[in-house]
């Protein structure tokens, strides 16, 4: 039969994930891939797995196997309102619901909110996950300027004065793909425009707790929280694969969230949430997280000294104290597409940064490259044939 | 800030689910509830999730918490791939996906292919789920004609000779509110119909593997391959809250589901799908499948029972070999959502059958009764009070 026809509308604007195709290239054995975007398999607590699984089936039996609240396991919702707290964002565990991964909540926050053509500021570039849980709900896009200090304010208060925009999506702290992170000053500035405007902010953190230098700063939600919705996961701090997000958000949303995913998945493994909860109960995470810094920092360290090394004048890196990302921008005209076929000749993997960009034209020149997933040696080598390759793309 | 405008369109036609809030009013002690749609704890198999859980560990260690595919854990699939040929469905592991409950492939399906206004044929009653998959895509539903054999093949006809339908969704074995089981003659007449008008048949089968009498029927799946996406979970066999659907879809439709589902939730719990691979591919199924039958049959038989027992003249219960619910149409003039309080006050709860409907006037005098959740002897007595609660309305 023709299938062609049974196809949405809205599909027009869903494509495939373009990482995801690169990922699929990269995975040829020689090539060292900073393209990926994952999280180390050894930042895994996997001397604790057997001893949590132990504990669930002793502590909750048959009910972590049974249907559950689409809002999510109360006793992880318990752990997790404690962790906010620590955060300084408020939320009573009945005011704190569970999803499928961050990805859950972002296409929820989106088929609640846009009607096709209902425009979202974005920074540029942005999160291309974000991208892909918004496009088939057909919003048009309003990118927004950022420099080294995150999300220019005056960027958003043009944005805001010149457009009627259903939310703002940022995220903040360490920025996928820039590694970038808001100043508080900025934080603040960014908190009175949007109560100002009355807009809502979708605040989008999965990284914060990666860092490896410098102060924490605060998140939007705590200066708006009326404003905010936070969303955060246990992929970067647990397992990514138990698919376990969060997030915290005004009564209004939150109702109609819990009533969105109902349709989607009706609530999200009831088992995995009870793992996560006793991994939080159990203090594992306070233990853990500085085992995962260990294996992360020197892991930036030596890209951050390799690039500084090894580029050819004209290339900069944006700083970054923590996450998974760092961001190179070439000199003007260079393009990072064209260098992309004779990287994977020297043997590394990147994903050119015009990806992240909801504008075509945009970050032609720029590049992601990922540290969690090779040793501080293999980075360097890495990056050493990645500046062999600009070199001789360059001659 | 007034939250209020930022709801899409789409919000007009999601509303929460009826059922739902019936159940939390009957989680009130001292009621029977016959009104709830899940598995009994009793029927997971508790006594080897340790063991599971322990080889899952051993044999795909960090794996089994990493990202992985969209399309689905590769041992699950093949596991799956082979459940599916001994129902006479031919699918490769490559060809079987795994989604986030049988819910997860539902919406995906109507995010594929609903565009406002298209219109989506469904019998009358149908499973409440879902039409929260397919609502917030805003289609038009048909409703078409049911009887004690299932559909009835003439309204089917009729339908896609009157309508532009974009696909039939039904429940042929066990349904969903009703028991009912589509006759194998009428799946050839179906088969033979959706391949001559060329339309798609979302076919979901989640309670076939529980049969208490009589002998299977193939899936329609089997008769029409080219037409029927084939939706399955392991919900009702092996555990509910470890979220675990799966479907078998002709490629182009494959393809694009598993484009939907990375803008929904990136993929599904891999720890999950890998527990699930262990209990098929260790035989589990085999021999757990026959200890949930041996726990369901005579609770439906006892209700089966009870009904014939207490009901009044003119109550009749439509004809049931498997699945956890039996269908109860009173005669002409009664209403079940009146009796609903009085059923209540006498201590047992059920859905009045209404609310599978999608026309606001049919079904009044119908209604759903669970037998899963409560051991014969409570059935019996829960039997007897509705009884008792009907002829005390009739006075």
């Amino acid at each position: 039969m023709d299938y062609q026809h049974l196809l949405a509308d809205r599909t027009n604007l869903m494509q495939a994930n373009a990482i995801r195709e690169i990922l699929k290239v990269v995975a040829n054995p020689g090539i060292i891939s900073l393209a990926g975007g994952i999280p180390s398999p050894d930042s895994f607590p996997m001397d604790i797995i057997q001893e949590l699984s132990d504990k669930v089936l002793k502590k909750y039996k048959s009910n972590a196997f049974q249907y559950d609240l689409t809002e999510g396991f109360l006793p992880l919702r318990e752990q997790l309102s404690i962790l906010l707290e620590q955060k300084g964002i408020h939320a009573l565990p009945d005011a704190v619901n569970i999803t499928s991964g961050s990805q859950g909540v972002l296409d929820a926050i989106a088929k609640l909110t846009i009607s096709k053509g209902d425009k979202i500021a974005l920074e540029a570039p942005t999160y291309l996950g974000a991208l892909s849980a918004f496009n088939p709900y057909e919003p048009d896009y309003i990118r927004m300027d950022m420099d080294d200090e995150g999300l220019v304010p005056d960027s958003l208060e043009h944005t805001l004065q010149t457009h009627d925009i259903k939310f703002i999506y940022l995220v903040p702290t360490f920025q996928n793909p820039t590694g970038r992170t808001l100043t508080l000053e900025r934080r603040r500035k960014i908190a009175e425009i949007i109560q100002r405007h009355n807009v809502l902010l979708v605040e989008d953190d999965p990284y914060s707790a990666l860092r490896y230098k410098g102060d924490p700063v605060p998140a939007i939600k705590t200066l708006a929280p009326d404003h905010v919705v936070y969303i955060s996961t246990l992929s970067k701090v647990f397992a990514p694969g138990l698919r376990i997000g969060f997030y915290a958000a005004p009564k209004f949303i939150r109702e109609w969230l819990v009533l969105v995913k109902q349709g989607v998945d009706l609530h999200t493994s009831t088992f995995n949430q009870a793992l996560a909860a006793e991994y939080l109960e159990g203090g594992y995470l306070s233990t853990h997280l500085p085992r995962i810094i260990d294996l992360y920092n020197p892991r930036q360290k030596a890209m951050q000294d390799a690039l500084n090394r090894f580029l050819p004048k004209g290339f900069t890196c944006a700083p970054s104290d923590g996450g998974m990302f760092l961001w190179v921008t070439g000199p003007k005209g260079f393009k990072a597409l064209s260098l992309y076929d004779k990287a994977i000749e020297n043997g590394v993997a990147f994903v050119p940064g015009q990806f992240f960009y909801t504008n075509p034209e945009e970050g032609l020149e720029t590049m992601r490259l990922n540290y969690t997933m090779a040793d501080e040696a293999t980075i360097e080598i890495a990056v050493e044939k990645l500046a062999t390759a600009i070199h001789s793309i360059q001659k």
